[in-house]
C-alpha cells in the first residue's frame, strides 16, 4: 500500500480489481469483457462471410431490375443485351475483386478506401472516401431495414401503419446485438444469411437444370405490369447502355465491406479476410450471371411492381407454392441482414477517422463488450432519424449511396496505383516506411498498378455515369453532404490539433515562476454548520481569506454579522448589499475587481460551500446557485474552483 | 479597497454597484427594479379595484345561471325563488365583506385564510386552507381563460382549431405582464375589468328603468332552448333549494383576493384595502341583485346554450344589436381578466408558504420588477400544462373550484372566531403576541364573534353541499388533491427543517479538532500543460499528492511514465490499469480505499484539471469525464473537489 511517508519520486503501476457490478447493461449486452479478451472477439471466414457478405448479397437481389429497368427504354428487344452487361459487371467485379485482395495484403491493419487514400493520396481525398462511406452505411442501414419492412407489411398490410415504429425497433436490436461484440452479432444474424445465400444458389441450381433439360417455362404474359409499357422507345445509345451497366453496378456495392474490416477477423486475418472476399465475390459472381441467366431464357419482364427475382421464383416454383414464398422470406431476411454489415464497418471506420482527430474521440471508445460502442449508438441513432424523417419510405434514396461508394472505390485504386508506383520506384530490397507502413519493391508492380489502374479507371466511369444519371433524382444530395462533411472533418481537426499544440509539453519551458500568495474567496449564504466546514478548509488553503456574503435583506444582515462574530475565526468578511435581488453577478463582479488587481500569478481560488442533499429530488428545493457560481467561474475567469461538500445524512433526516 | 495584510477581524459593508445590463428580459418586462422601489411598486384602490375584483366580477356573469338550471329541476314555477335566494346571497356577502374587513385590519400584513387559520387553529387547517387557494388560483387560470377562448372561438368558429394555442398564448402574454409588477399589470389590465363593469351597470340601470316604466319585455317564447325541458319534475326539496343556493354562491368566490394581496396595496394599506372591499361587494351586491331581479322580469329561462346574461342582453339591446354585442364581447374580456386576480395571488400566497418552509424557497424571490417572478412562472406553467390536457376545454371544472375557495372561507372565519374568543378573555388594556401578531382585548369581541360564526356556519354549509351535489361530477379530485398537497407541503417542511436542525449552530461546540494532514489526489488523463497547471495547484495545497492515471492502452503507459520523470517535479503517480476500459469507477474505487484508511477528520482533496474550451460546442468532443467524477465523488463520497481550469483561447484556436 501507499505509505504518505514514502515522498521521493516514485511510479507505481497497479491493476484495478475494480468488477463491473451486474447490471441491466450486463443483462442486454452481455458481461463485460476485459481487454486482454479481444484476441478471443474475432471472427473467422463462415462468421466472417455472413457478417461482410450480406451487403453485397441483398443487392444481387436487385440488380437485374435496376438493369433491365434501363434496357425496357429502348424496347422489350433491347433486354437481351443484360447478359453482356451482367458479364461485364463480372469483369469489373472480378478486377475488384483483385484490387481489394492487392490492398488487404498491403494493408493487414484495415485498408479500406480511407486508409489506402490517407497513405498515398493525401488528407483531402481521404476524407473524402471516409465521408463517402460513413455516409453509405448510414444510407444503408436506414434503407434496408425500410425495404425491408416494406416487404413484411406488403404481406401483411396490417402492419403498414406500424411500419416506423417497426423499422426502428429493428435497428434498436440489430445496435444491441452489436454492442454484444462482432462475435456474438456474427453467429446471430449468420443463420438468415445463409438462408438466403442457400435459398438462391438453389434457386438458380433449379432453373439451371430446367433450362438445360428445356423445362423451364416462361413468365406468363400479361401477368406483370411492365414498367414504361406504351411509352415511346429510345434509341439504344451508348448512354443508355451505361446508364444500365450502372444500375447493375449497385450489385456491388459491399464489395468494400472486408477491406474496411479486416481488424475483425481472426489471426492470420489478411489470409481470412482474402478468403472470405473471394468466396464473396464467386458467390456474387454466380449469383449475378444465374439470375441473370435465368431472366433472360424465363424472359423476366422489367416492372415496378415485382422484383425480377420474384418473377423467377414463381416461374421455377409456382406462384404462391410453399418454396416461392419461402424464397420471398429470405429475400425480406436478408434485406434487413444488409444492415448488420454497416453495423459491422461504420464503428470500425468512425473509430479510425476518429483516431486521426477527424471526429469526436469518443467514436475510439470501446464498451464493455469490446465494440466501438458509440460509433454502434451513433449509426442507430442517425439512421433511426432517417427512418422517422422519411416515415420509412426511404426506397428513393437506393440509387444514391452507390454513388459514395464508386467515389471511395475509385479513390481507394488510384491510391493503390501511387502505391505501386512508389514501389516500382525502389531497387529490389529496398524499402521505406510510408505513414508507418512498410514499402517495399514488388517485382510484379506494373500488372498490379494495371489491374489497380483499369479498376481506377471504370469505377470512375461508373461514378460520373451515377452523379449525371441521377443527379436530379437526389444524388445532388449525397455531392453536397460529402463536401460539408469534409469541411466538419477538419474544424474538429484543427480543434484537436490546436489544443495539442497549446497544450505540447515539447517546446514547454515550464510554468512561471510560482508566487508564494494564494488568496481565497469564501461566498457564504448563512452561516451554519456547512459553512463552517468550508470556513475551516478555505483557512487550511491559506491564512488569506475573504468571505463574501451577498445581503438582499437588512434584517438578514445584521444576523449574519453577529454569527461572524462568534463563528467567524477572525476572518475578514464582506457584507456586499445586491440592491437588485441578485446573487451570481455581484459576487462575481466583485471576484472580477479582485483578479484585476491580482499579481502575475497570484493563485485565487473560490472556495463554494456546496449543499449535497441526500435525496436527489430535494435539489429541487435548492437555489443551485453553486453550480452556476462554478460555471461562471470556471468558464470566464480561470480562477479555481473548490467545493466543500456538507451533506445532511438519510438518518439525520428521519 | 480590502488590503491583504489586514488580516484582523473585519467585517466590511459595501453595496454593490452592479447593473443589470440591458437584455431581452428588460425589454420584456423593464428595467430591474432596485429593493428601495418596493414602495413605489404598490397599487392605490382604483387600480386594486380592477386587479382583484375581476374574479368576483366575473362569476356574476353566470351566478343566475348556476341558480336558474337547478331550479328549473322542480318546474317553471320554481324560478321564481331565484330571487329570495338571490337575497340571501346578497346577506351572506355581506357577512363574508364584514368578517373580511374584520380579518384585514386585524391583519394587516396579509391576512388569507392560511394566515389566519395559521395563527388561530394551527398548521394543518392552515396548509388544507393554503391548498384549497392554491389549487383554486390554478383551476381560475385555467378555466377562465378557456371560457374566453370558447367565447372567442364560437363568434369566430375558423379560430377553433387554434383554441388551445391561443389559451397558451393568453397565459404566457398574462404572465410577461405580472413579471413586470403588480403596479403595470394592474394598469394595463383596469381599462377591461373597468369596460366590463360599466357595461354591466349600464346595462342592469337601463333594465331597471325599462322595467319600471313598463316596457322591459320579456325573452321570446321559443328563442331558447329550455335545460331539462320535458324532464319528470321533481319536488321542491330542502335539498334542491339548497343546490340552487349553493350553485348561486359561486358568484362570491374571489371576495377573498383583496385579503390575501393586502401588501400590493400604497398605504394606509389596511385602509386602502377595506375601501376597496367595500367598493367591490358593493357592485358584486348591486350586480348580483339588478339582473337576478331582471332575469325575473324578463322571463329568462335557464339554458346549457345561452347564458341568463345574454337573454338580459337581447331583451333590453334587441339580438344582434351593437350594445349587445359590446356586452357579449366586455363578459369575453371579464371572463379573461378572471385570472389577473390569480396571478396577483398566487405568488403572494405562494411566497407566504414559501416564508413557513412548507413550499420551496425560490417561491420567495422577487424577480428584477419586485415580483414573485418564480410563483408567477409556476401559475403559468402549471395552468397551461391544465390547458393542453383539457385541450381548452375546462368548462366542466368551473363547480370544482368553488369547493376550495368555501373550505378556505370556512377556516378563515373559525379562525377569526377562536381569534375574537382569545380577545374576549383578555382584560381590557391587556395583549399578547400571537405568532408574532399583537391579540389585544376588543370590547366588541362577542358581536365580533357572532357575525364570524354566523359566516362560518353559512360557508361550512355551502362547502359541505358542494361536497355532496358535486361529489361525482368530480369534486372528488379537489377532496383528494388537497390531502395530497397537505403532505406534500409537509414532506417540503420537514426537510427544511431537518436541514436547519443539522446545520444549526445553536448547540454546535464547534468542529472536531483539525488534524494537520491534508491530502491530495491529481486524476491526470495525460501529461500536458493543463495537467502542469493542476499539479503545482496540487503541489501549492500539501506536500501529499498522488497523481493517478487510468491506463486503458500499454502503449500509452509508457509515454505517460517517460513524461512524468521529466516534469512530475518527484510526485508520487499511480498508474492504474484499467482492464475494462473504465475510468471513473476504478479512480472512485481507488479513493474509496483512501478514504477507508483515513485518519479521523485528515483532509481528502481530490485536484480535477478541468477543460475549458473556448466554445461551448467545442464540448461535444471531449468526454466530460471531469463532470461525473465531481459529482460522484461529492455525492457519495464527501471529498473535497477542486477544479483547475485550463483554457485554449480563441486566439491560439486560429
Amino acid at each position: 500500500m501507499l505509505t504518505p511517508e514514502n515522498k521521493q519520486s516514485e511510479i507505481m503501476q497497479r491493476r484495478s480489481d475494480y468488477q463491473p457490478p451486474r447490471s441491466l447493461s450486463h443483462w442486454l449486452i452481455g458481461r463485460p469483457l476485459s481487454t486482454a479478451d479481444a484476441p478471443h472477439q474475432t471472427i473467422g471466414k463462415r462468421v466472417g462471410l455472413a457478417v461482410f457478405a450480406s451487403d453485397a448479397l441483398s443487392s444481387s437481389a436487385y440488380a437485374i431490375d435496376e438493369i433491365l429497368l434501363v434496357l425496357i427504354l429502348a424496347g422489350a428487344g433491347a433486354l437481351s443485351l443484360s447478359l453482356p452487361i451482367a458479364v461485364t459487371i463480372i469483369i469489373l467485379l472480378t478486377i475488384l475483386t483483385i484490387s481489394y485482395q492487392q490492398t488487404i495484403h498491403t494493408y493487414p491493419g484495415g485498408g479500406g478506401a480511407y486508409i489506402v487514400a490517407r497513405d498515398n493520396l493525401g488528407e483531402i481525398p481521404a476524407l473524402i472516401a471516409g465521408a463517402s462511406l460513413l455516409v453509405d452505411y448510414i444510407l444503408t442501414v436506414a434503407v434496408s431495414i425500410s425495404s425491408g419492412v416494406a416487404q413484411i407489411t406488403s404481406a401483411f398490410p396490417a402492419l403498414y401503419q406500424f411500419r416506423v415504429a417497426i423499422a426502428v425497433g429493428l435497428v434498436a436490436i440489430m445496435m444491441v446485438v452489436n454492442l454484444r461484440g462482432i462475435k456474438e452479432s456474427g453467429q446471430a444474424f449468420a443463420i438468415p444469411t445463409y438462408f438466403f445465400l442457400g435459398m438462391t444458389l438453389f434457386t438458380i441450381g433449379v432453373g439451371l437444370v430446367r433450362s438445360l433439360t428445356g423445362t423451364l417455362g416462361v413468365v406468363p404474359p400479361g401477368s406483370v405490369e411492365v414498367a414504361h409499357a406504351g411509352e415511346t422507345i429510345h434509341a439504344l445509345t451508348l448512354f443508355l447502355i451505361l446508364r444500365a451497366f450502372a444500375g447493375g453496378c449497385t450489385a456491388l456495392t459491399g464489395v468494400e465491406a472486408i477491406s474496411n474490416g479486416i481488424t475483425a477477423f481472426k489471426e492470420p486475418r489478411t489470409r481470412n479476410a482474402g478468403v472470405t472476399l473471394t468466396w464473396m465475390s464467386v458467390i456474387l459472381g454466380v449469383n449475378l450471371l444465374g439470375l441473370t441467366f435465368l431472366a433472360d431464357q424465363a424472359g423476366v419482364l422489367p416492372s415496378h411492381l415485382e422484383t425480377g427475382f420474384s418473377q423467377i421464383g414463381r416461374v421455377i416454383y409456382g406462384s404462391g407454392s410453399p418454396l416461392y414464398l419461402t424464397m420471398l422470406g429470405s429475400t425480406t431476411l436478408i434485406l434487413i441482414m444488409a444492415a448488420n454489415t454497416s453495423f459491422a464497418d461504420f464503428p470500425r471506420l468512425a473509430a479510425l477517422v476518429a483516431g486521426d482527430a477527424f471526429l469526436p474521440r469518443q467514436l475510439q471508445f470501446r464498451g464493455s463488450r469490446l465494440a466501438y460502442s458509440n460509433g454502434i449508438i451513433a449509426l442507430a441513432g442517425i439512421a433511426s432519424i432517417l427512418i422517422v424523417v422519411f416515415r420509412a419510405q426511404t426506397n428513393s434514396l437506393i440509387p444514391l449511396y452507390a454513388i459514395g461508394v464508386y467515389l471511395s472505390f475509385t479513390l481507394s485504386q488510384s491510391g493503390m496505383v501511387i502505391h505501386w508506383l512508389r514501389s516500382g520506384r525502389l531497387r529490389p530490397g529496398e524499402s521505406y516506411q510510408n505513414h508507418g507502413q512498410p514499402l517495399y519493391f514488388d517485382p510484379k508492380w506494373k500488372i498490379k498498378m494495371f489491374l489497380n489502374g483499369l479498376g481506377a479507371v471504370a469505377t470512375a466511369i461508373v461514378t460520373l455515369v451515377f452523379s449525371f444519371t441521377k443527379f436530379m433524382e437526389g444524388a445532388w444530395i449525397v455531392l453536397l453532404l460529402i463536401p460539408f462533411l469534409v469541411s466538419l472533418f477538419m474544424v474538429i481537426h484543427r480543434h484537436y490539433k490546436t489544443l495539442a499544440n497549446s497544450l505540447s509539453l515539447e517546446k514547454f519551458s515550464g510554468l512561471p515562476a510560482r508566487q508564494p500568495r494564494h488568496r481565497v474567496i469564501l461566498p457564504i449564504s448563512g452561516i451554519h454548520q456547512g459553512t463552517l466546514e468550508a470556513l475551516r478548509y478555505a483557512k487550511l488553503l491559506s491564512d488569506d481569506v475573504t468571505a463574501i456574503h451577498i445581503s438582499m435583506d437588512p434584517a438578514e444582515v445584521e444576523k449574519v454579522q453577529k454569527k461572524w462574530k462568534v463563528w467567524g475565526e477572525g476572518t475578514r468578511l464582506v457584507l456586499l448589499d445586491s440592491p437588485f435581488r441578485l446573487f451570481v453577478e455581484p459576487l462575481l463582479e466583485y471576484i472580477e475587481d479582485i483578479i484585476d488587481q491580482r499579481q502575475p500569478n497570484e493563485t485565487i481560488t473560490v472556495v463554494v460551500p456546496q449543499f449535497i442533499p441526500s435525496k436527489r429530488w430535494h435539489n429541487a428545493m435548492h437555489m443551485r446557485t453553486a453550480g452556476i457560481l462554478r460555471q461562471e467561474l470556471l468558464s470566464k475567469h480561470g480562477v479555481i474552483v473548490t467545493d466543500v461538500p456538507y451533506h445532511v445524512h438519510e438518518t439525520e433526516m428521519e
